[in-house]
């Protein structure tokens, strides 16, 4: 029961993972460059060894995710402004991906596929995922009008379904039967491990909170496959420029969010009123997941961005129980069982396609 | 939540429910032949049909079970004697396999398959699921030491595992892995779908109550497996002779547990003391479930038999919204979706094996 802390974040929390999301929509560094790079050179490195250490770098970086809001819980309320911290995100963000590239061109020199200018045609398209998400949390504040906390934490689920349809209709990629059959039990198994005794509120929730809730799992499920998309459409350019752009238009909407939200708090308080080392510590989480999903999102797909999101909450719980003290409900048992044999039934649907 | 109640039952109904079971280790009837026959005539019936047909009319009887429970506690206790109940159920089972028979010879006259006498070496065998139940049972009062009730009726979950391991040995039949998959759904997706506020102190169940809760399973699941292994045994045998022996060797066994456990109470107060309309309908049903049961078996298999009843589980959940104005929780919704599923698994495992 007590694990559902880890996920029961209030608004404030909820905020700042969403900005996570917010910067998953976009991608690539020097330090995840070098992450990849741990299994061995990578002119040498195997499609599948790639796309295997990028999908560990997710899991793992949001299983820590997890952990610190639990941290930042447990030191007290810290009263920064999300959007900046958010703003930071996304500037850090660019930032490694410079150094990445920096680093790329002494090494190869200036190419086609590597130099930072880009065309028009290729640069229109990457404002359209970080609009997504500001739209999203924008209307998260709304829909705390119609459910509470936890129950918003179980109705994020509903992204894995968007997430696997949108996946479908506009990357146009085909799921077994099996899979479809596995997606579905991902959805339900991550449902049931988060079950606990307030649960059962969400079914209360009025008709308007549904809409939001079905409208907030389709912007986040657009954005995260029309990254896909845009990063996919080119392949042999660089992940590092592909995210750069990204980034930049990340930091302009958080900047707008800044201005929209912050504004009095920033200019009577400071930029920073409120940070302390947890908060830093978040911010680079922050940022270093959404270089690993831009990296998944290059190197495999949404569908298995899913998969390690959901199986790092699992781990984290698990985790909780040595760090925390956390008890692992019954719920919790089953739905790890689910998640697993979904996981299970991804790869074999796969093969048998 | 309210839903629970359904299988919440104290030790009492428990113990009308698992005599159910121990009738479930024998089978058929005259009526449930005839409700077999509606599919049309026996002789043209596609092996499907019937196997559709008995299948069906276990899941209504199952289900109308859980419904009659329900009523009899609504009614307010019975102090009839559960042994006494019993033992009726295998003796009215008894006479319906008796009257089919007498139909049977006088429609196809007396065969070398549907003669009632038999020999010892096909005999020999019958008593031993009567046995098993039995032993089952006495445990059964043993365990309410180390778990309570409804902690109880999760534990009783392990039998779908039990059932498909001593499956899988016993009868060396194969399951392909998706199969297999979809066994673990169904065990993880029931259990997810009882689940209620105080479900996670059956984590605090002592290792002696794991214990006997697992031999509990496997006591169950053999007899279940060795049943069917009996009825198939001999194919052409008729299956009202099967269950008649099956039944004769229930009738005894009870009387013994007439004698051990209730010898007083039925001489001071009489053999139909406590008796109900309830009673008396719950009875009926139990010797029609446990025909029912012999007819998956002899016709389908264990495996039918118990996604047969977990299916019925939650469809008196869904029929108790309508009868009794129960609430179905979010556990619940989650439960039948993953059962679902393993229902779909299990078909698709089938066609690919």
């Amino acid at each position: 029961m007590d694990y559902k802390r880890i996920k029961d974040q209030n608004k404030e929390h909820d905020a700042v993972h969403d900005d996570i999301e917010t910067s998953r929509g976009k991608p690539l560094s020097g330090s995840a460059n070098s992450m990849v790079m741990l299994g061995g050179n990578s002119s040498v490195q195997s499609k599948w060894k790639r796309k295997s250490a990028v999908t560990l770098a997710l899991t793992v970086l949001t299983s820590s995710q997890a952990i610190l809001i639990v941290w930042s819980k447990r030191a007290g309320k810290y009263e920064y402004s999300v959007t900046t911290a958010n703003f930071l995100v996304e500037a850090l963000k660019c930032a490694l991906s410079l150094a990445a590239l920096t680093r790329i061109w002494r090494n190869e020199g200036v190419t086609e596929d590597n130099r930072l200018s880009t065309s028009w045609d290729e640069v229109n398209v990457y404002p359209i995922p970080a609009a997504l998400y500001l739209i999203k949390n924008l209307l998260q504040y709304y829909i705390f009008a119609y459910v509470d906390a936890p129950g918003y934490q179980i109705l994020k689920n509903l992204n894995i379904i968007s997430t696997g349809i949108l996946y479908r209709i506009i990357l146009k990629k085909q799921l077994s039967e099996i899979q479809w059959a596995a997606f579905i039990l991902l959805c339900a198994g991550c449902t049931t491990a988060q079950l606990n005794s307030n649960s059962d509120r969400v079914l209360q929730t009025p008709f308007q909170g549904w809409v939001m809730a079905i409208v907030m799992a389709l912007l986040s499920g657009f954005a995260g496959v029309y990254t896909e998309a845009i990063i996919k459409k080119r392949p042999s350019r660089n992940i590092n420029v592909q995210n750069f752009w990204l980034y930049v238009f990340g930091m302009a909407f958080n900047a707008i969010a800044i201005l929209v939200q912050d504004f009095d708090a920033v200019m009577n308080k400071g930029f920073f009123h409120g940070y302390s080392l947890v908060t830093v510590l978040m911010i680079l989480n922050h940022a270093l997941s959404g270089i690993a999903v831009s990296m998944v999102m290059k190197y495999a797909d949404n569908i298995v961005k899913v998969y390690s999101t959901s199986v790092a909450m699992l781990l984290t719980a698990v985790l909780s129980v040595f760090l925390f003290g956390f008890h692992l409900s019954l719920a919790f048992f089953l739905g790890s069982t689910v998640v697993s044999v979904a996981v299970y039934l991804h790869s074999i649907g796969k093969l048998q396609r």
